[in-house]
């Protein structure tokens, strides 16, 4: 594909520094790119490549102005490079023509419009959208609903009953609606407690590869409009996540946990369960949470402290060993000082 | 379903307080409960709700007796909940009537009692016994023994000669008996040593979805009778965990490490390969134990310490920064009193 | 198979100490073999195993001589016990004769001599090259490539013009080329930037069951000649991983870091985004990395510490408490004698 760059420009909104008329038939990262190739910065930590790069054009933000080199500038080079990014490579999802494999199950009620790769499970009573895509492999329960233009990748399964919104991305391999972990009498007799609850996934939600969302016990584990997960997160049952908060990998979340709107979980944080986290709550990576943190607050540690005091606390725990040679000499002296007091 | 409080109390062997002969029609959480419903308190966090509850009826512990709602006082309302989501929420596993798409090798063994779904794989030399239920996308490696009434839901994997017992329950997604990580001359060569053993899989077992389990390198990796495994959770080659342990989500157990009986793993936690927990350790979540922990310890923090010791190091962590100024402080008007001492 | 001491002490280049015609018929670990066995002491831990094993021959390494036991003597027990575990049990790949069921799109090109099972899909522009196994639900997107002699075990899923060597093994419910984890305006209206780039996985690499892959926005995350993953990594977008490295279960690598050659990261460790890590360096169990760490470095901790040093802050931890109590009681003591002084 080949635009100018006041092509490109008038796409994302930007105003062009230097040649408008500038070929671009490429995006590529900022030490990658050659003539030819767009590039962005969107992390000041690589300003510094502005020097060297040898691409053709840079998407920047307002400030970066500068008089030797073809420039978009933008309000948020990020957001315009995903808009580029989705006009010179628009993703294909089509099936091949012949689906002999495809194993429907009677009673299944798939949209014409539907497109389903030979080898994927859909159960009686299911409801497939259309516009929805699913890959092979990927297993349908019964009575499953999937809203339309979703895209359920290979290997995905959800379990019967489950309820999967619009335009929501099914990585491969996560699994929806698996048992939660409940028993009573635990590691002595282990009694199961049948999980006979769904889980919902609302609109416009992502969700990463190989990660792994509990159905509720009894009623339901909610991941509402616009959440983003990513890759091998685990959701346990009767989890609540708030819209359009963001779970980075390998987070755990423990069972009827509850959180609100914007809540940012840095990667390998752990929640315990029973507790809530209000609005755009921020919880550092690795952290541990094991109580109630109010709206608006950032938490950080293991287990958790406020962010800036966990800060303090984590640059005291360098000089731990310093401060026990200290407190030894102290007392030292402090006993002479008594000795000699007497 | 329809069901009289008396005769779900027959069943649940508890006593009525209140009306015996209302219906009960469904089962749901205690804030969402509406008339037609029971519900239950098994963690006293939720004891307040029964103030503001719609159910019909509530499961309760001894001691909750209370005149204006209608209860059925059990000894464990968590067992209870259990036998009664048994009751009306009956799992259906049976598969469609036409399985055109299954894949058996010759020489796989397989019950003319067990349901296999389409799409999935049966090596040859496996046995699968009478009411084992392999859903589609199942792979079951060469001389591989199921055991009566075992579920395999979708896409979990089962490689060549491991040895699964009765009423397993194996989630999507998991994997057993992928090669162990061993590796000779490690970050310079990295010369693999075949991993020729098994995994063994004991009665009652469940492991949750994506989790995964490494064959023995000669010998077997060993999961015993009862024990329950949660989601996302890494148990590498040769381990044992002991009869009705519990083992929390995203845990990661290394190599050679053995467990003793109902011991319980708190979610995140990480074990160093070869060491011995004894029987009914429990390790607090995010933990990383290093070292044996002898039988009835509880420990926790990385690296872990016991549990109460590390409470007060948690306590005192808080307070290192004004530990660290108190120090400065003391210093100075040591030095002072040095002086003028002289 | 049989095989005397000697034949297996000239396969492995080592020396026989004791009876070179023992007949070998087994390999076993130390406490579990019995007469006909061979095993092996790799680990120092269990040298004290070699007075009670009942093994016919033992593989250890120099100055373990002893008179009483027959022993190959070599320099790397660990390898040679690799190297005669490949000779006791040979693996064997061969799909069945009939592989019906198995859905290779048209445009594809799969060499003769590749081993593909029913059940597999192969999408249009996708090269498998000769001697490569494709197992059950696997998926192989369109343009991917996977070259010579490489095994992709059951529900493998490699995604769109994914490039991957020779020799690689990519273990059950592996993901290659997932969509990164990019989003603008996070946690506001994580507008999602279309993740185009793909991944590149070199010769001789491994990677274990359930570990995600995922491919990088513009230009590729790369995993280089010889590197070794367990299970259950997370590797995030643009991420690249020096040669040779070992990367153990549950780790968590984040967007554009960069590892040099021989990294090893111990389990569940977490690196943060866009920093790099010299040769050579190492990374202990659970350590939180936040910022670059020079060739050759030992760090652990979260966030690390120099090893040395975190290892003296642990050592102060566990007596945080006493510091505490310490300080109370010289304050006290201090202003007593400052009184006293005045």
């Amino acid at each position: 594909m080949k635009k100018t760059l006041s092509e490109i420009a008038s796409h994302v909104k930007g105003k062009v520094f230097g040649d408008p008329g500038v070929i671009i038939e490429n995006i590529r990262g900022i030490d990658e790119a050659r003539e030819g190739d767009l590039t962005f910065v969107a992390n000041p930590k690589y300003l510094k490549s502005l020097e060297t790069t040898e691409a053709s054009a840079i998407l920047v933000s307002p400030g970066v102005e500068r008089a030797d080199k073809n420039l978009i500038v933008v309000d948020d080079p990020y957001v315009a490079l995903g808009q580029v990014l989705g006009v010179f490579y628009p993703e294909d999802h089509d099936p091949p023509k012949a689906s002999r494999g495809t194993l429907i199950e009677e009673g299944a009620t798939v949209s014409q419009d539907a497109r389903v790769y030979p080898g994927a499970f859909i159960g009686r009573g299911a409801k497939v959208e259309r516009g929805v895509v699913i890959y092979p492999g990927v297993y349908i329960g019964r009575d499953v609903a999937i809203g339309e233009y979703s895209i359920l990748y290979p290997n995905v399964v959800v379990l019967r009953r489950c309820i999967i919104g619009k335009r929501v991305i099914l990585h491969p391999g996560v699994v929806v609606g698996s048992d939660g972990f409940g028993f009573a009498r635990p590691a002595q007799e282990n009694i199961k407690i049948p999980q006979v609850g769904f889980v919902q996934i609302d609109d416009d939600v992502e969700v990463g590869a190989n990660t792994t969302i509990d159905r509720g016990t009894i009623d339901k584990t909610w991941v509402k409009r616009g959440v983003k997960i990513d890759n091998l997160v685990q959701v346990a049952h009767n989890v609540v996540i708030g819209e359009y908060s963001v779970i980075v990998s390998q987070v755990g979340i423990s069972g009827s946990t509850r959180l609100g709107k914007g809540v940012i979980l840095g990667g390998q944080a752990g929640l315990v369960g029973h507790i809530q986290l209000g609005d755009h709550v921020m919880v550092g990576a690795q952290s541990g949470v094991h109580e109630d943190v109010p709206s608006g607050q950032v938490v950080s540690g293991s287990p958790h402290l406020p962010h800036k005091k966990w800060l303090r606390v984590v640059a005291s725990l360098a000089q731990l060993p310093e401060m026990r040679k200290s407190l030894s000499s102290i007392l030292e002296r402090l006993e002479k000082l008594e000795k000699e007091a007497k």
